[in-house]
């Protein structure tokens, strides 16, 4: 079976497959290779007539033919809700390609709704242990240089359904769509601290947001967080939107997602954490030892198989696997996928470029011989830290935590190719 | 004047400016550090009150206070016309950031308007000099494996208004509107070559879109083309949008907007080029001598200022400089600025990772004196091509073509810092 291999110039990609694996797939429906004596005709008869279209606008639609939305829930496992009572929406993680996520569809985590600022009176304050304190409007903001990057933002509670039990019927977007990778636009941090004036006693910053919860985070003022943050007001190329703190909000690539800060209208230096409610009575971890465990702030080396995933239906034959791995910590190095439940790996092809703290697609093709089996993905990072299978993820962290859950996903796939949320 | 430097690190980005430059604009209203003695509560006092926000939903919508629109236009010069007559619609990079263009703002060029296709009943019919002819269905090309990449497409009319006069009023939309990039996912066509098996002695391809107009161009099947282009069904994470060609559209990086037909539904290989009315009536270049060029496909390299561009009024002082520039023969080498209308030069920061055929982002900040000058950009890509001026690009190419304008745009600015189109 000789693979058919290229590289793509421009990319570091290698394109390489099996074309006569690709092919059996013509058996079951896919590839419609005409059959002998058939006429082009005859496969073509389907096909509408060429008909003029709509006149061009000031803005393209989504296809009616495209469905495609968040899930809105109230707290985990409580979906469907009246939207009033939603903290969360999730990206649907199934429906999408490649590694951008459309901005509309980018996840939401709010804890008093999304507040409707007038970016002409809103105002970032800068202050604390520095040499002076300045007020900044989004003008000003916007006429300092910037930087645009392509990172993603997850909340430190994604996965964290399957943590304790394992509801079969949960989709990866249920799952796993608390998580979105955007191009940010904004001024470093680094630039206004110069402007203000460090004081070298500083190792403490305070973010505020200007939503009615009043979110506030103590972050450290580490030389990766300081030399990587972003005050933003764009997102893919557009003022960011409200959902999203509009018109500006904290980016911190590869940190929790609730750091953050949407909305973003203050900033304090100190020499030690300001100990807001959100880092005593909300974002902490309850370890193993009944230990509570604070600023665990980092994102770890992650991956989901995004196709196929849960509650969708495979047949035997080619099946394309497609998925998302990431890390806080930096470039994904490597992604090894299982369709035997973890007893052999195979390395999966990354599309390039792989960024730092950004979503990177994976593919692998396979052909099921349709005997039940669970398929599973593993990524490594590039500081050498390896997604851990849930067993050993349990056996060191417990099962009284909330946040951080980075354990492999297997999916389980059933003699009828049903596929569902299993435990490892 | 010390700079301010830093490595953004997992980038290349390198951020430096002078902290006092920029902080001279304190002066015009720019950067509202506190006058000695001013207590905050007192910048702070038109700050609207924290207030409960809105539901979370499906989708996030822009803030009200954004507007953001594409401009419909029926012939070179006439905008805001009724859309029922535009023929192409452009993209408003003077409010933009970054390098990723919104979806719904990417610019269309559309010859019989925007079909309205049911991808279920959508097929593609790949045959001529093949091993043998195969008819795919939209959910085949999705079982394929994948490559997603960000990419420019630009009009290959993109900036004639400015050919053969120099209206002052038109602005960098006006001008320059007819180029967007995204992330595109699909297909390699090298993938689709081997799976129906390539003729040695093919040597062209034609590939025609479903729209009532039939677009339909000859392609040569250069190393180039055949290693780089995507039967695409996906950008910027979604499926692609009726307007840029839903549910396929074949992308060939770095070459004219119209060979990456929209609505894709054939791709036929032969020995010569098909000469369709595309490369006979409307896609040819009148030459300097009289004569015409066909398949001139490249996009050259070339770049503009986008802030402060054509309408915008600048005060004395600091201001940013900010603009795209792009390549369809590789990445960006480099991007030079000058502010004193060409007679010296300083390089402008680029914004990482610089991708190859894609629109890349530069600055550099700049203190205005005050006196009338004009600001100008001119790029060069890895390739050795330097994007020309004015004078010795219409000393080559003469007045007589359309196509392919790829010259200096320098902008005029007045005492009043009035921002004006001019010629060079």
């Amino acid at each position: 079976m000789k693979p058919v291999q290229h590289k793509v110039p421009g990319t570091d990609t290698v394109v390489q497959t099996s074309r006569r694996s690709f092919l059996t797939a013509a058996s079951t429906g896919v590839a419609g290779a005409l059959a002998p004596g058939q006429a082009i005709s005859e496969t073509l008869a389907d096909v509408p007539p060429r008909a003029p279209g709509a006149p061009l606008g000031a803005r393209s639609e989504r296809s009616q033919y495209v469905q495609l939305a968040r899930i809105p829930e109230a707290t985990p496992g409580k979906r469907d809700v009246n939207p009033a009572f939603a903290i969360n929406s999730k990206t649907p993680l199934d429906k999408l390609y490649g590694t951008i996520t459309p901005t509309d569809l980018h996840y939401e985590r709010s804890h008093a709704g999304v507040p409707n600022l007038d970016p002409a009176k809103h105002r970032l304050l800068i202050h604390g242990m520095t040499r002076k304190s300045i007020v900044l409007s989004v003008d000003d903001l916007k006429e300092m240089p910037t930087i645009s990057r392509v990172v993603f933002i997850e909340c430190t509670g994604n996965g964290w359904e399957n943590w304790k039990s394992a509801d079969e019927t949960l989709t990866v977007q249920n799952m796993y769509g608390l998580i979105s990778t955007n191009e940010w636009t904004g001024v470093t941090l680094q630039f206004l601290l110069d402007l203000v004036g460090r004081d070298p006693k500083s190792t403490w910053m305070l973010a505020e947001g200007g939503d009615a919860a009043g979110v506030a985070r103590s972050i450290p003022m580490t030389d990766e967080i300081m030399s990587e943050s972003i005050v933003a007001f764009a997102q893919n190329g557009e003022p960011i939107r409200p959902a999203h703190g509009f018109p500006i909000r904290l980016i911190i690539p590869g940190h929790e997602g609730n750091l953050n800060i949407k909305w973003l209208r203050r900033l304090k230096f100190g020499d030690a954490p300001f100990m807001t409610r959100w880092e005593t009575a909300r974002y902490t971890q309850l370890q193993a030892n009944g230990r509570a465990r604070q600023f665990q702030l980092h994102q770890d080396v992650n991956s989901v198989i995004t196709t196929p995933s849960g509650m969708m239906t495979i047949k035997p034959g080619f099946n394309l696997i497609s998925g998302l791995a990431w890390s806080g910590h930096g470039r994904i190095d490597r992604v090894e996928l299982s369709t035997d439940g973890g007893k052999t790996w195979k390395f999966a092809r990354l599309n390039s470029p792989v960024l730092a703290k950004a979503q990177t697609r994976f593919e692998l093709e396979w052909v099921w011989d349709g005997r039940p089996t669970k398929i599973v993905s593993r990524a490594s990072d590039e500081k050498g830290n390896l997604q851990p299978d849930r067993d050993t993820f349990i056996r060191k962290t417990g099962t009284n935590a909330l946040f951080h859950y980075n354990a492999q996903q297997p999916w389980g796939i059933d003699a009828l190719g049903r596929v569902r949320n299993v435990l490892a």
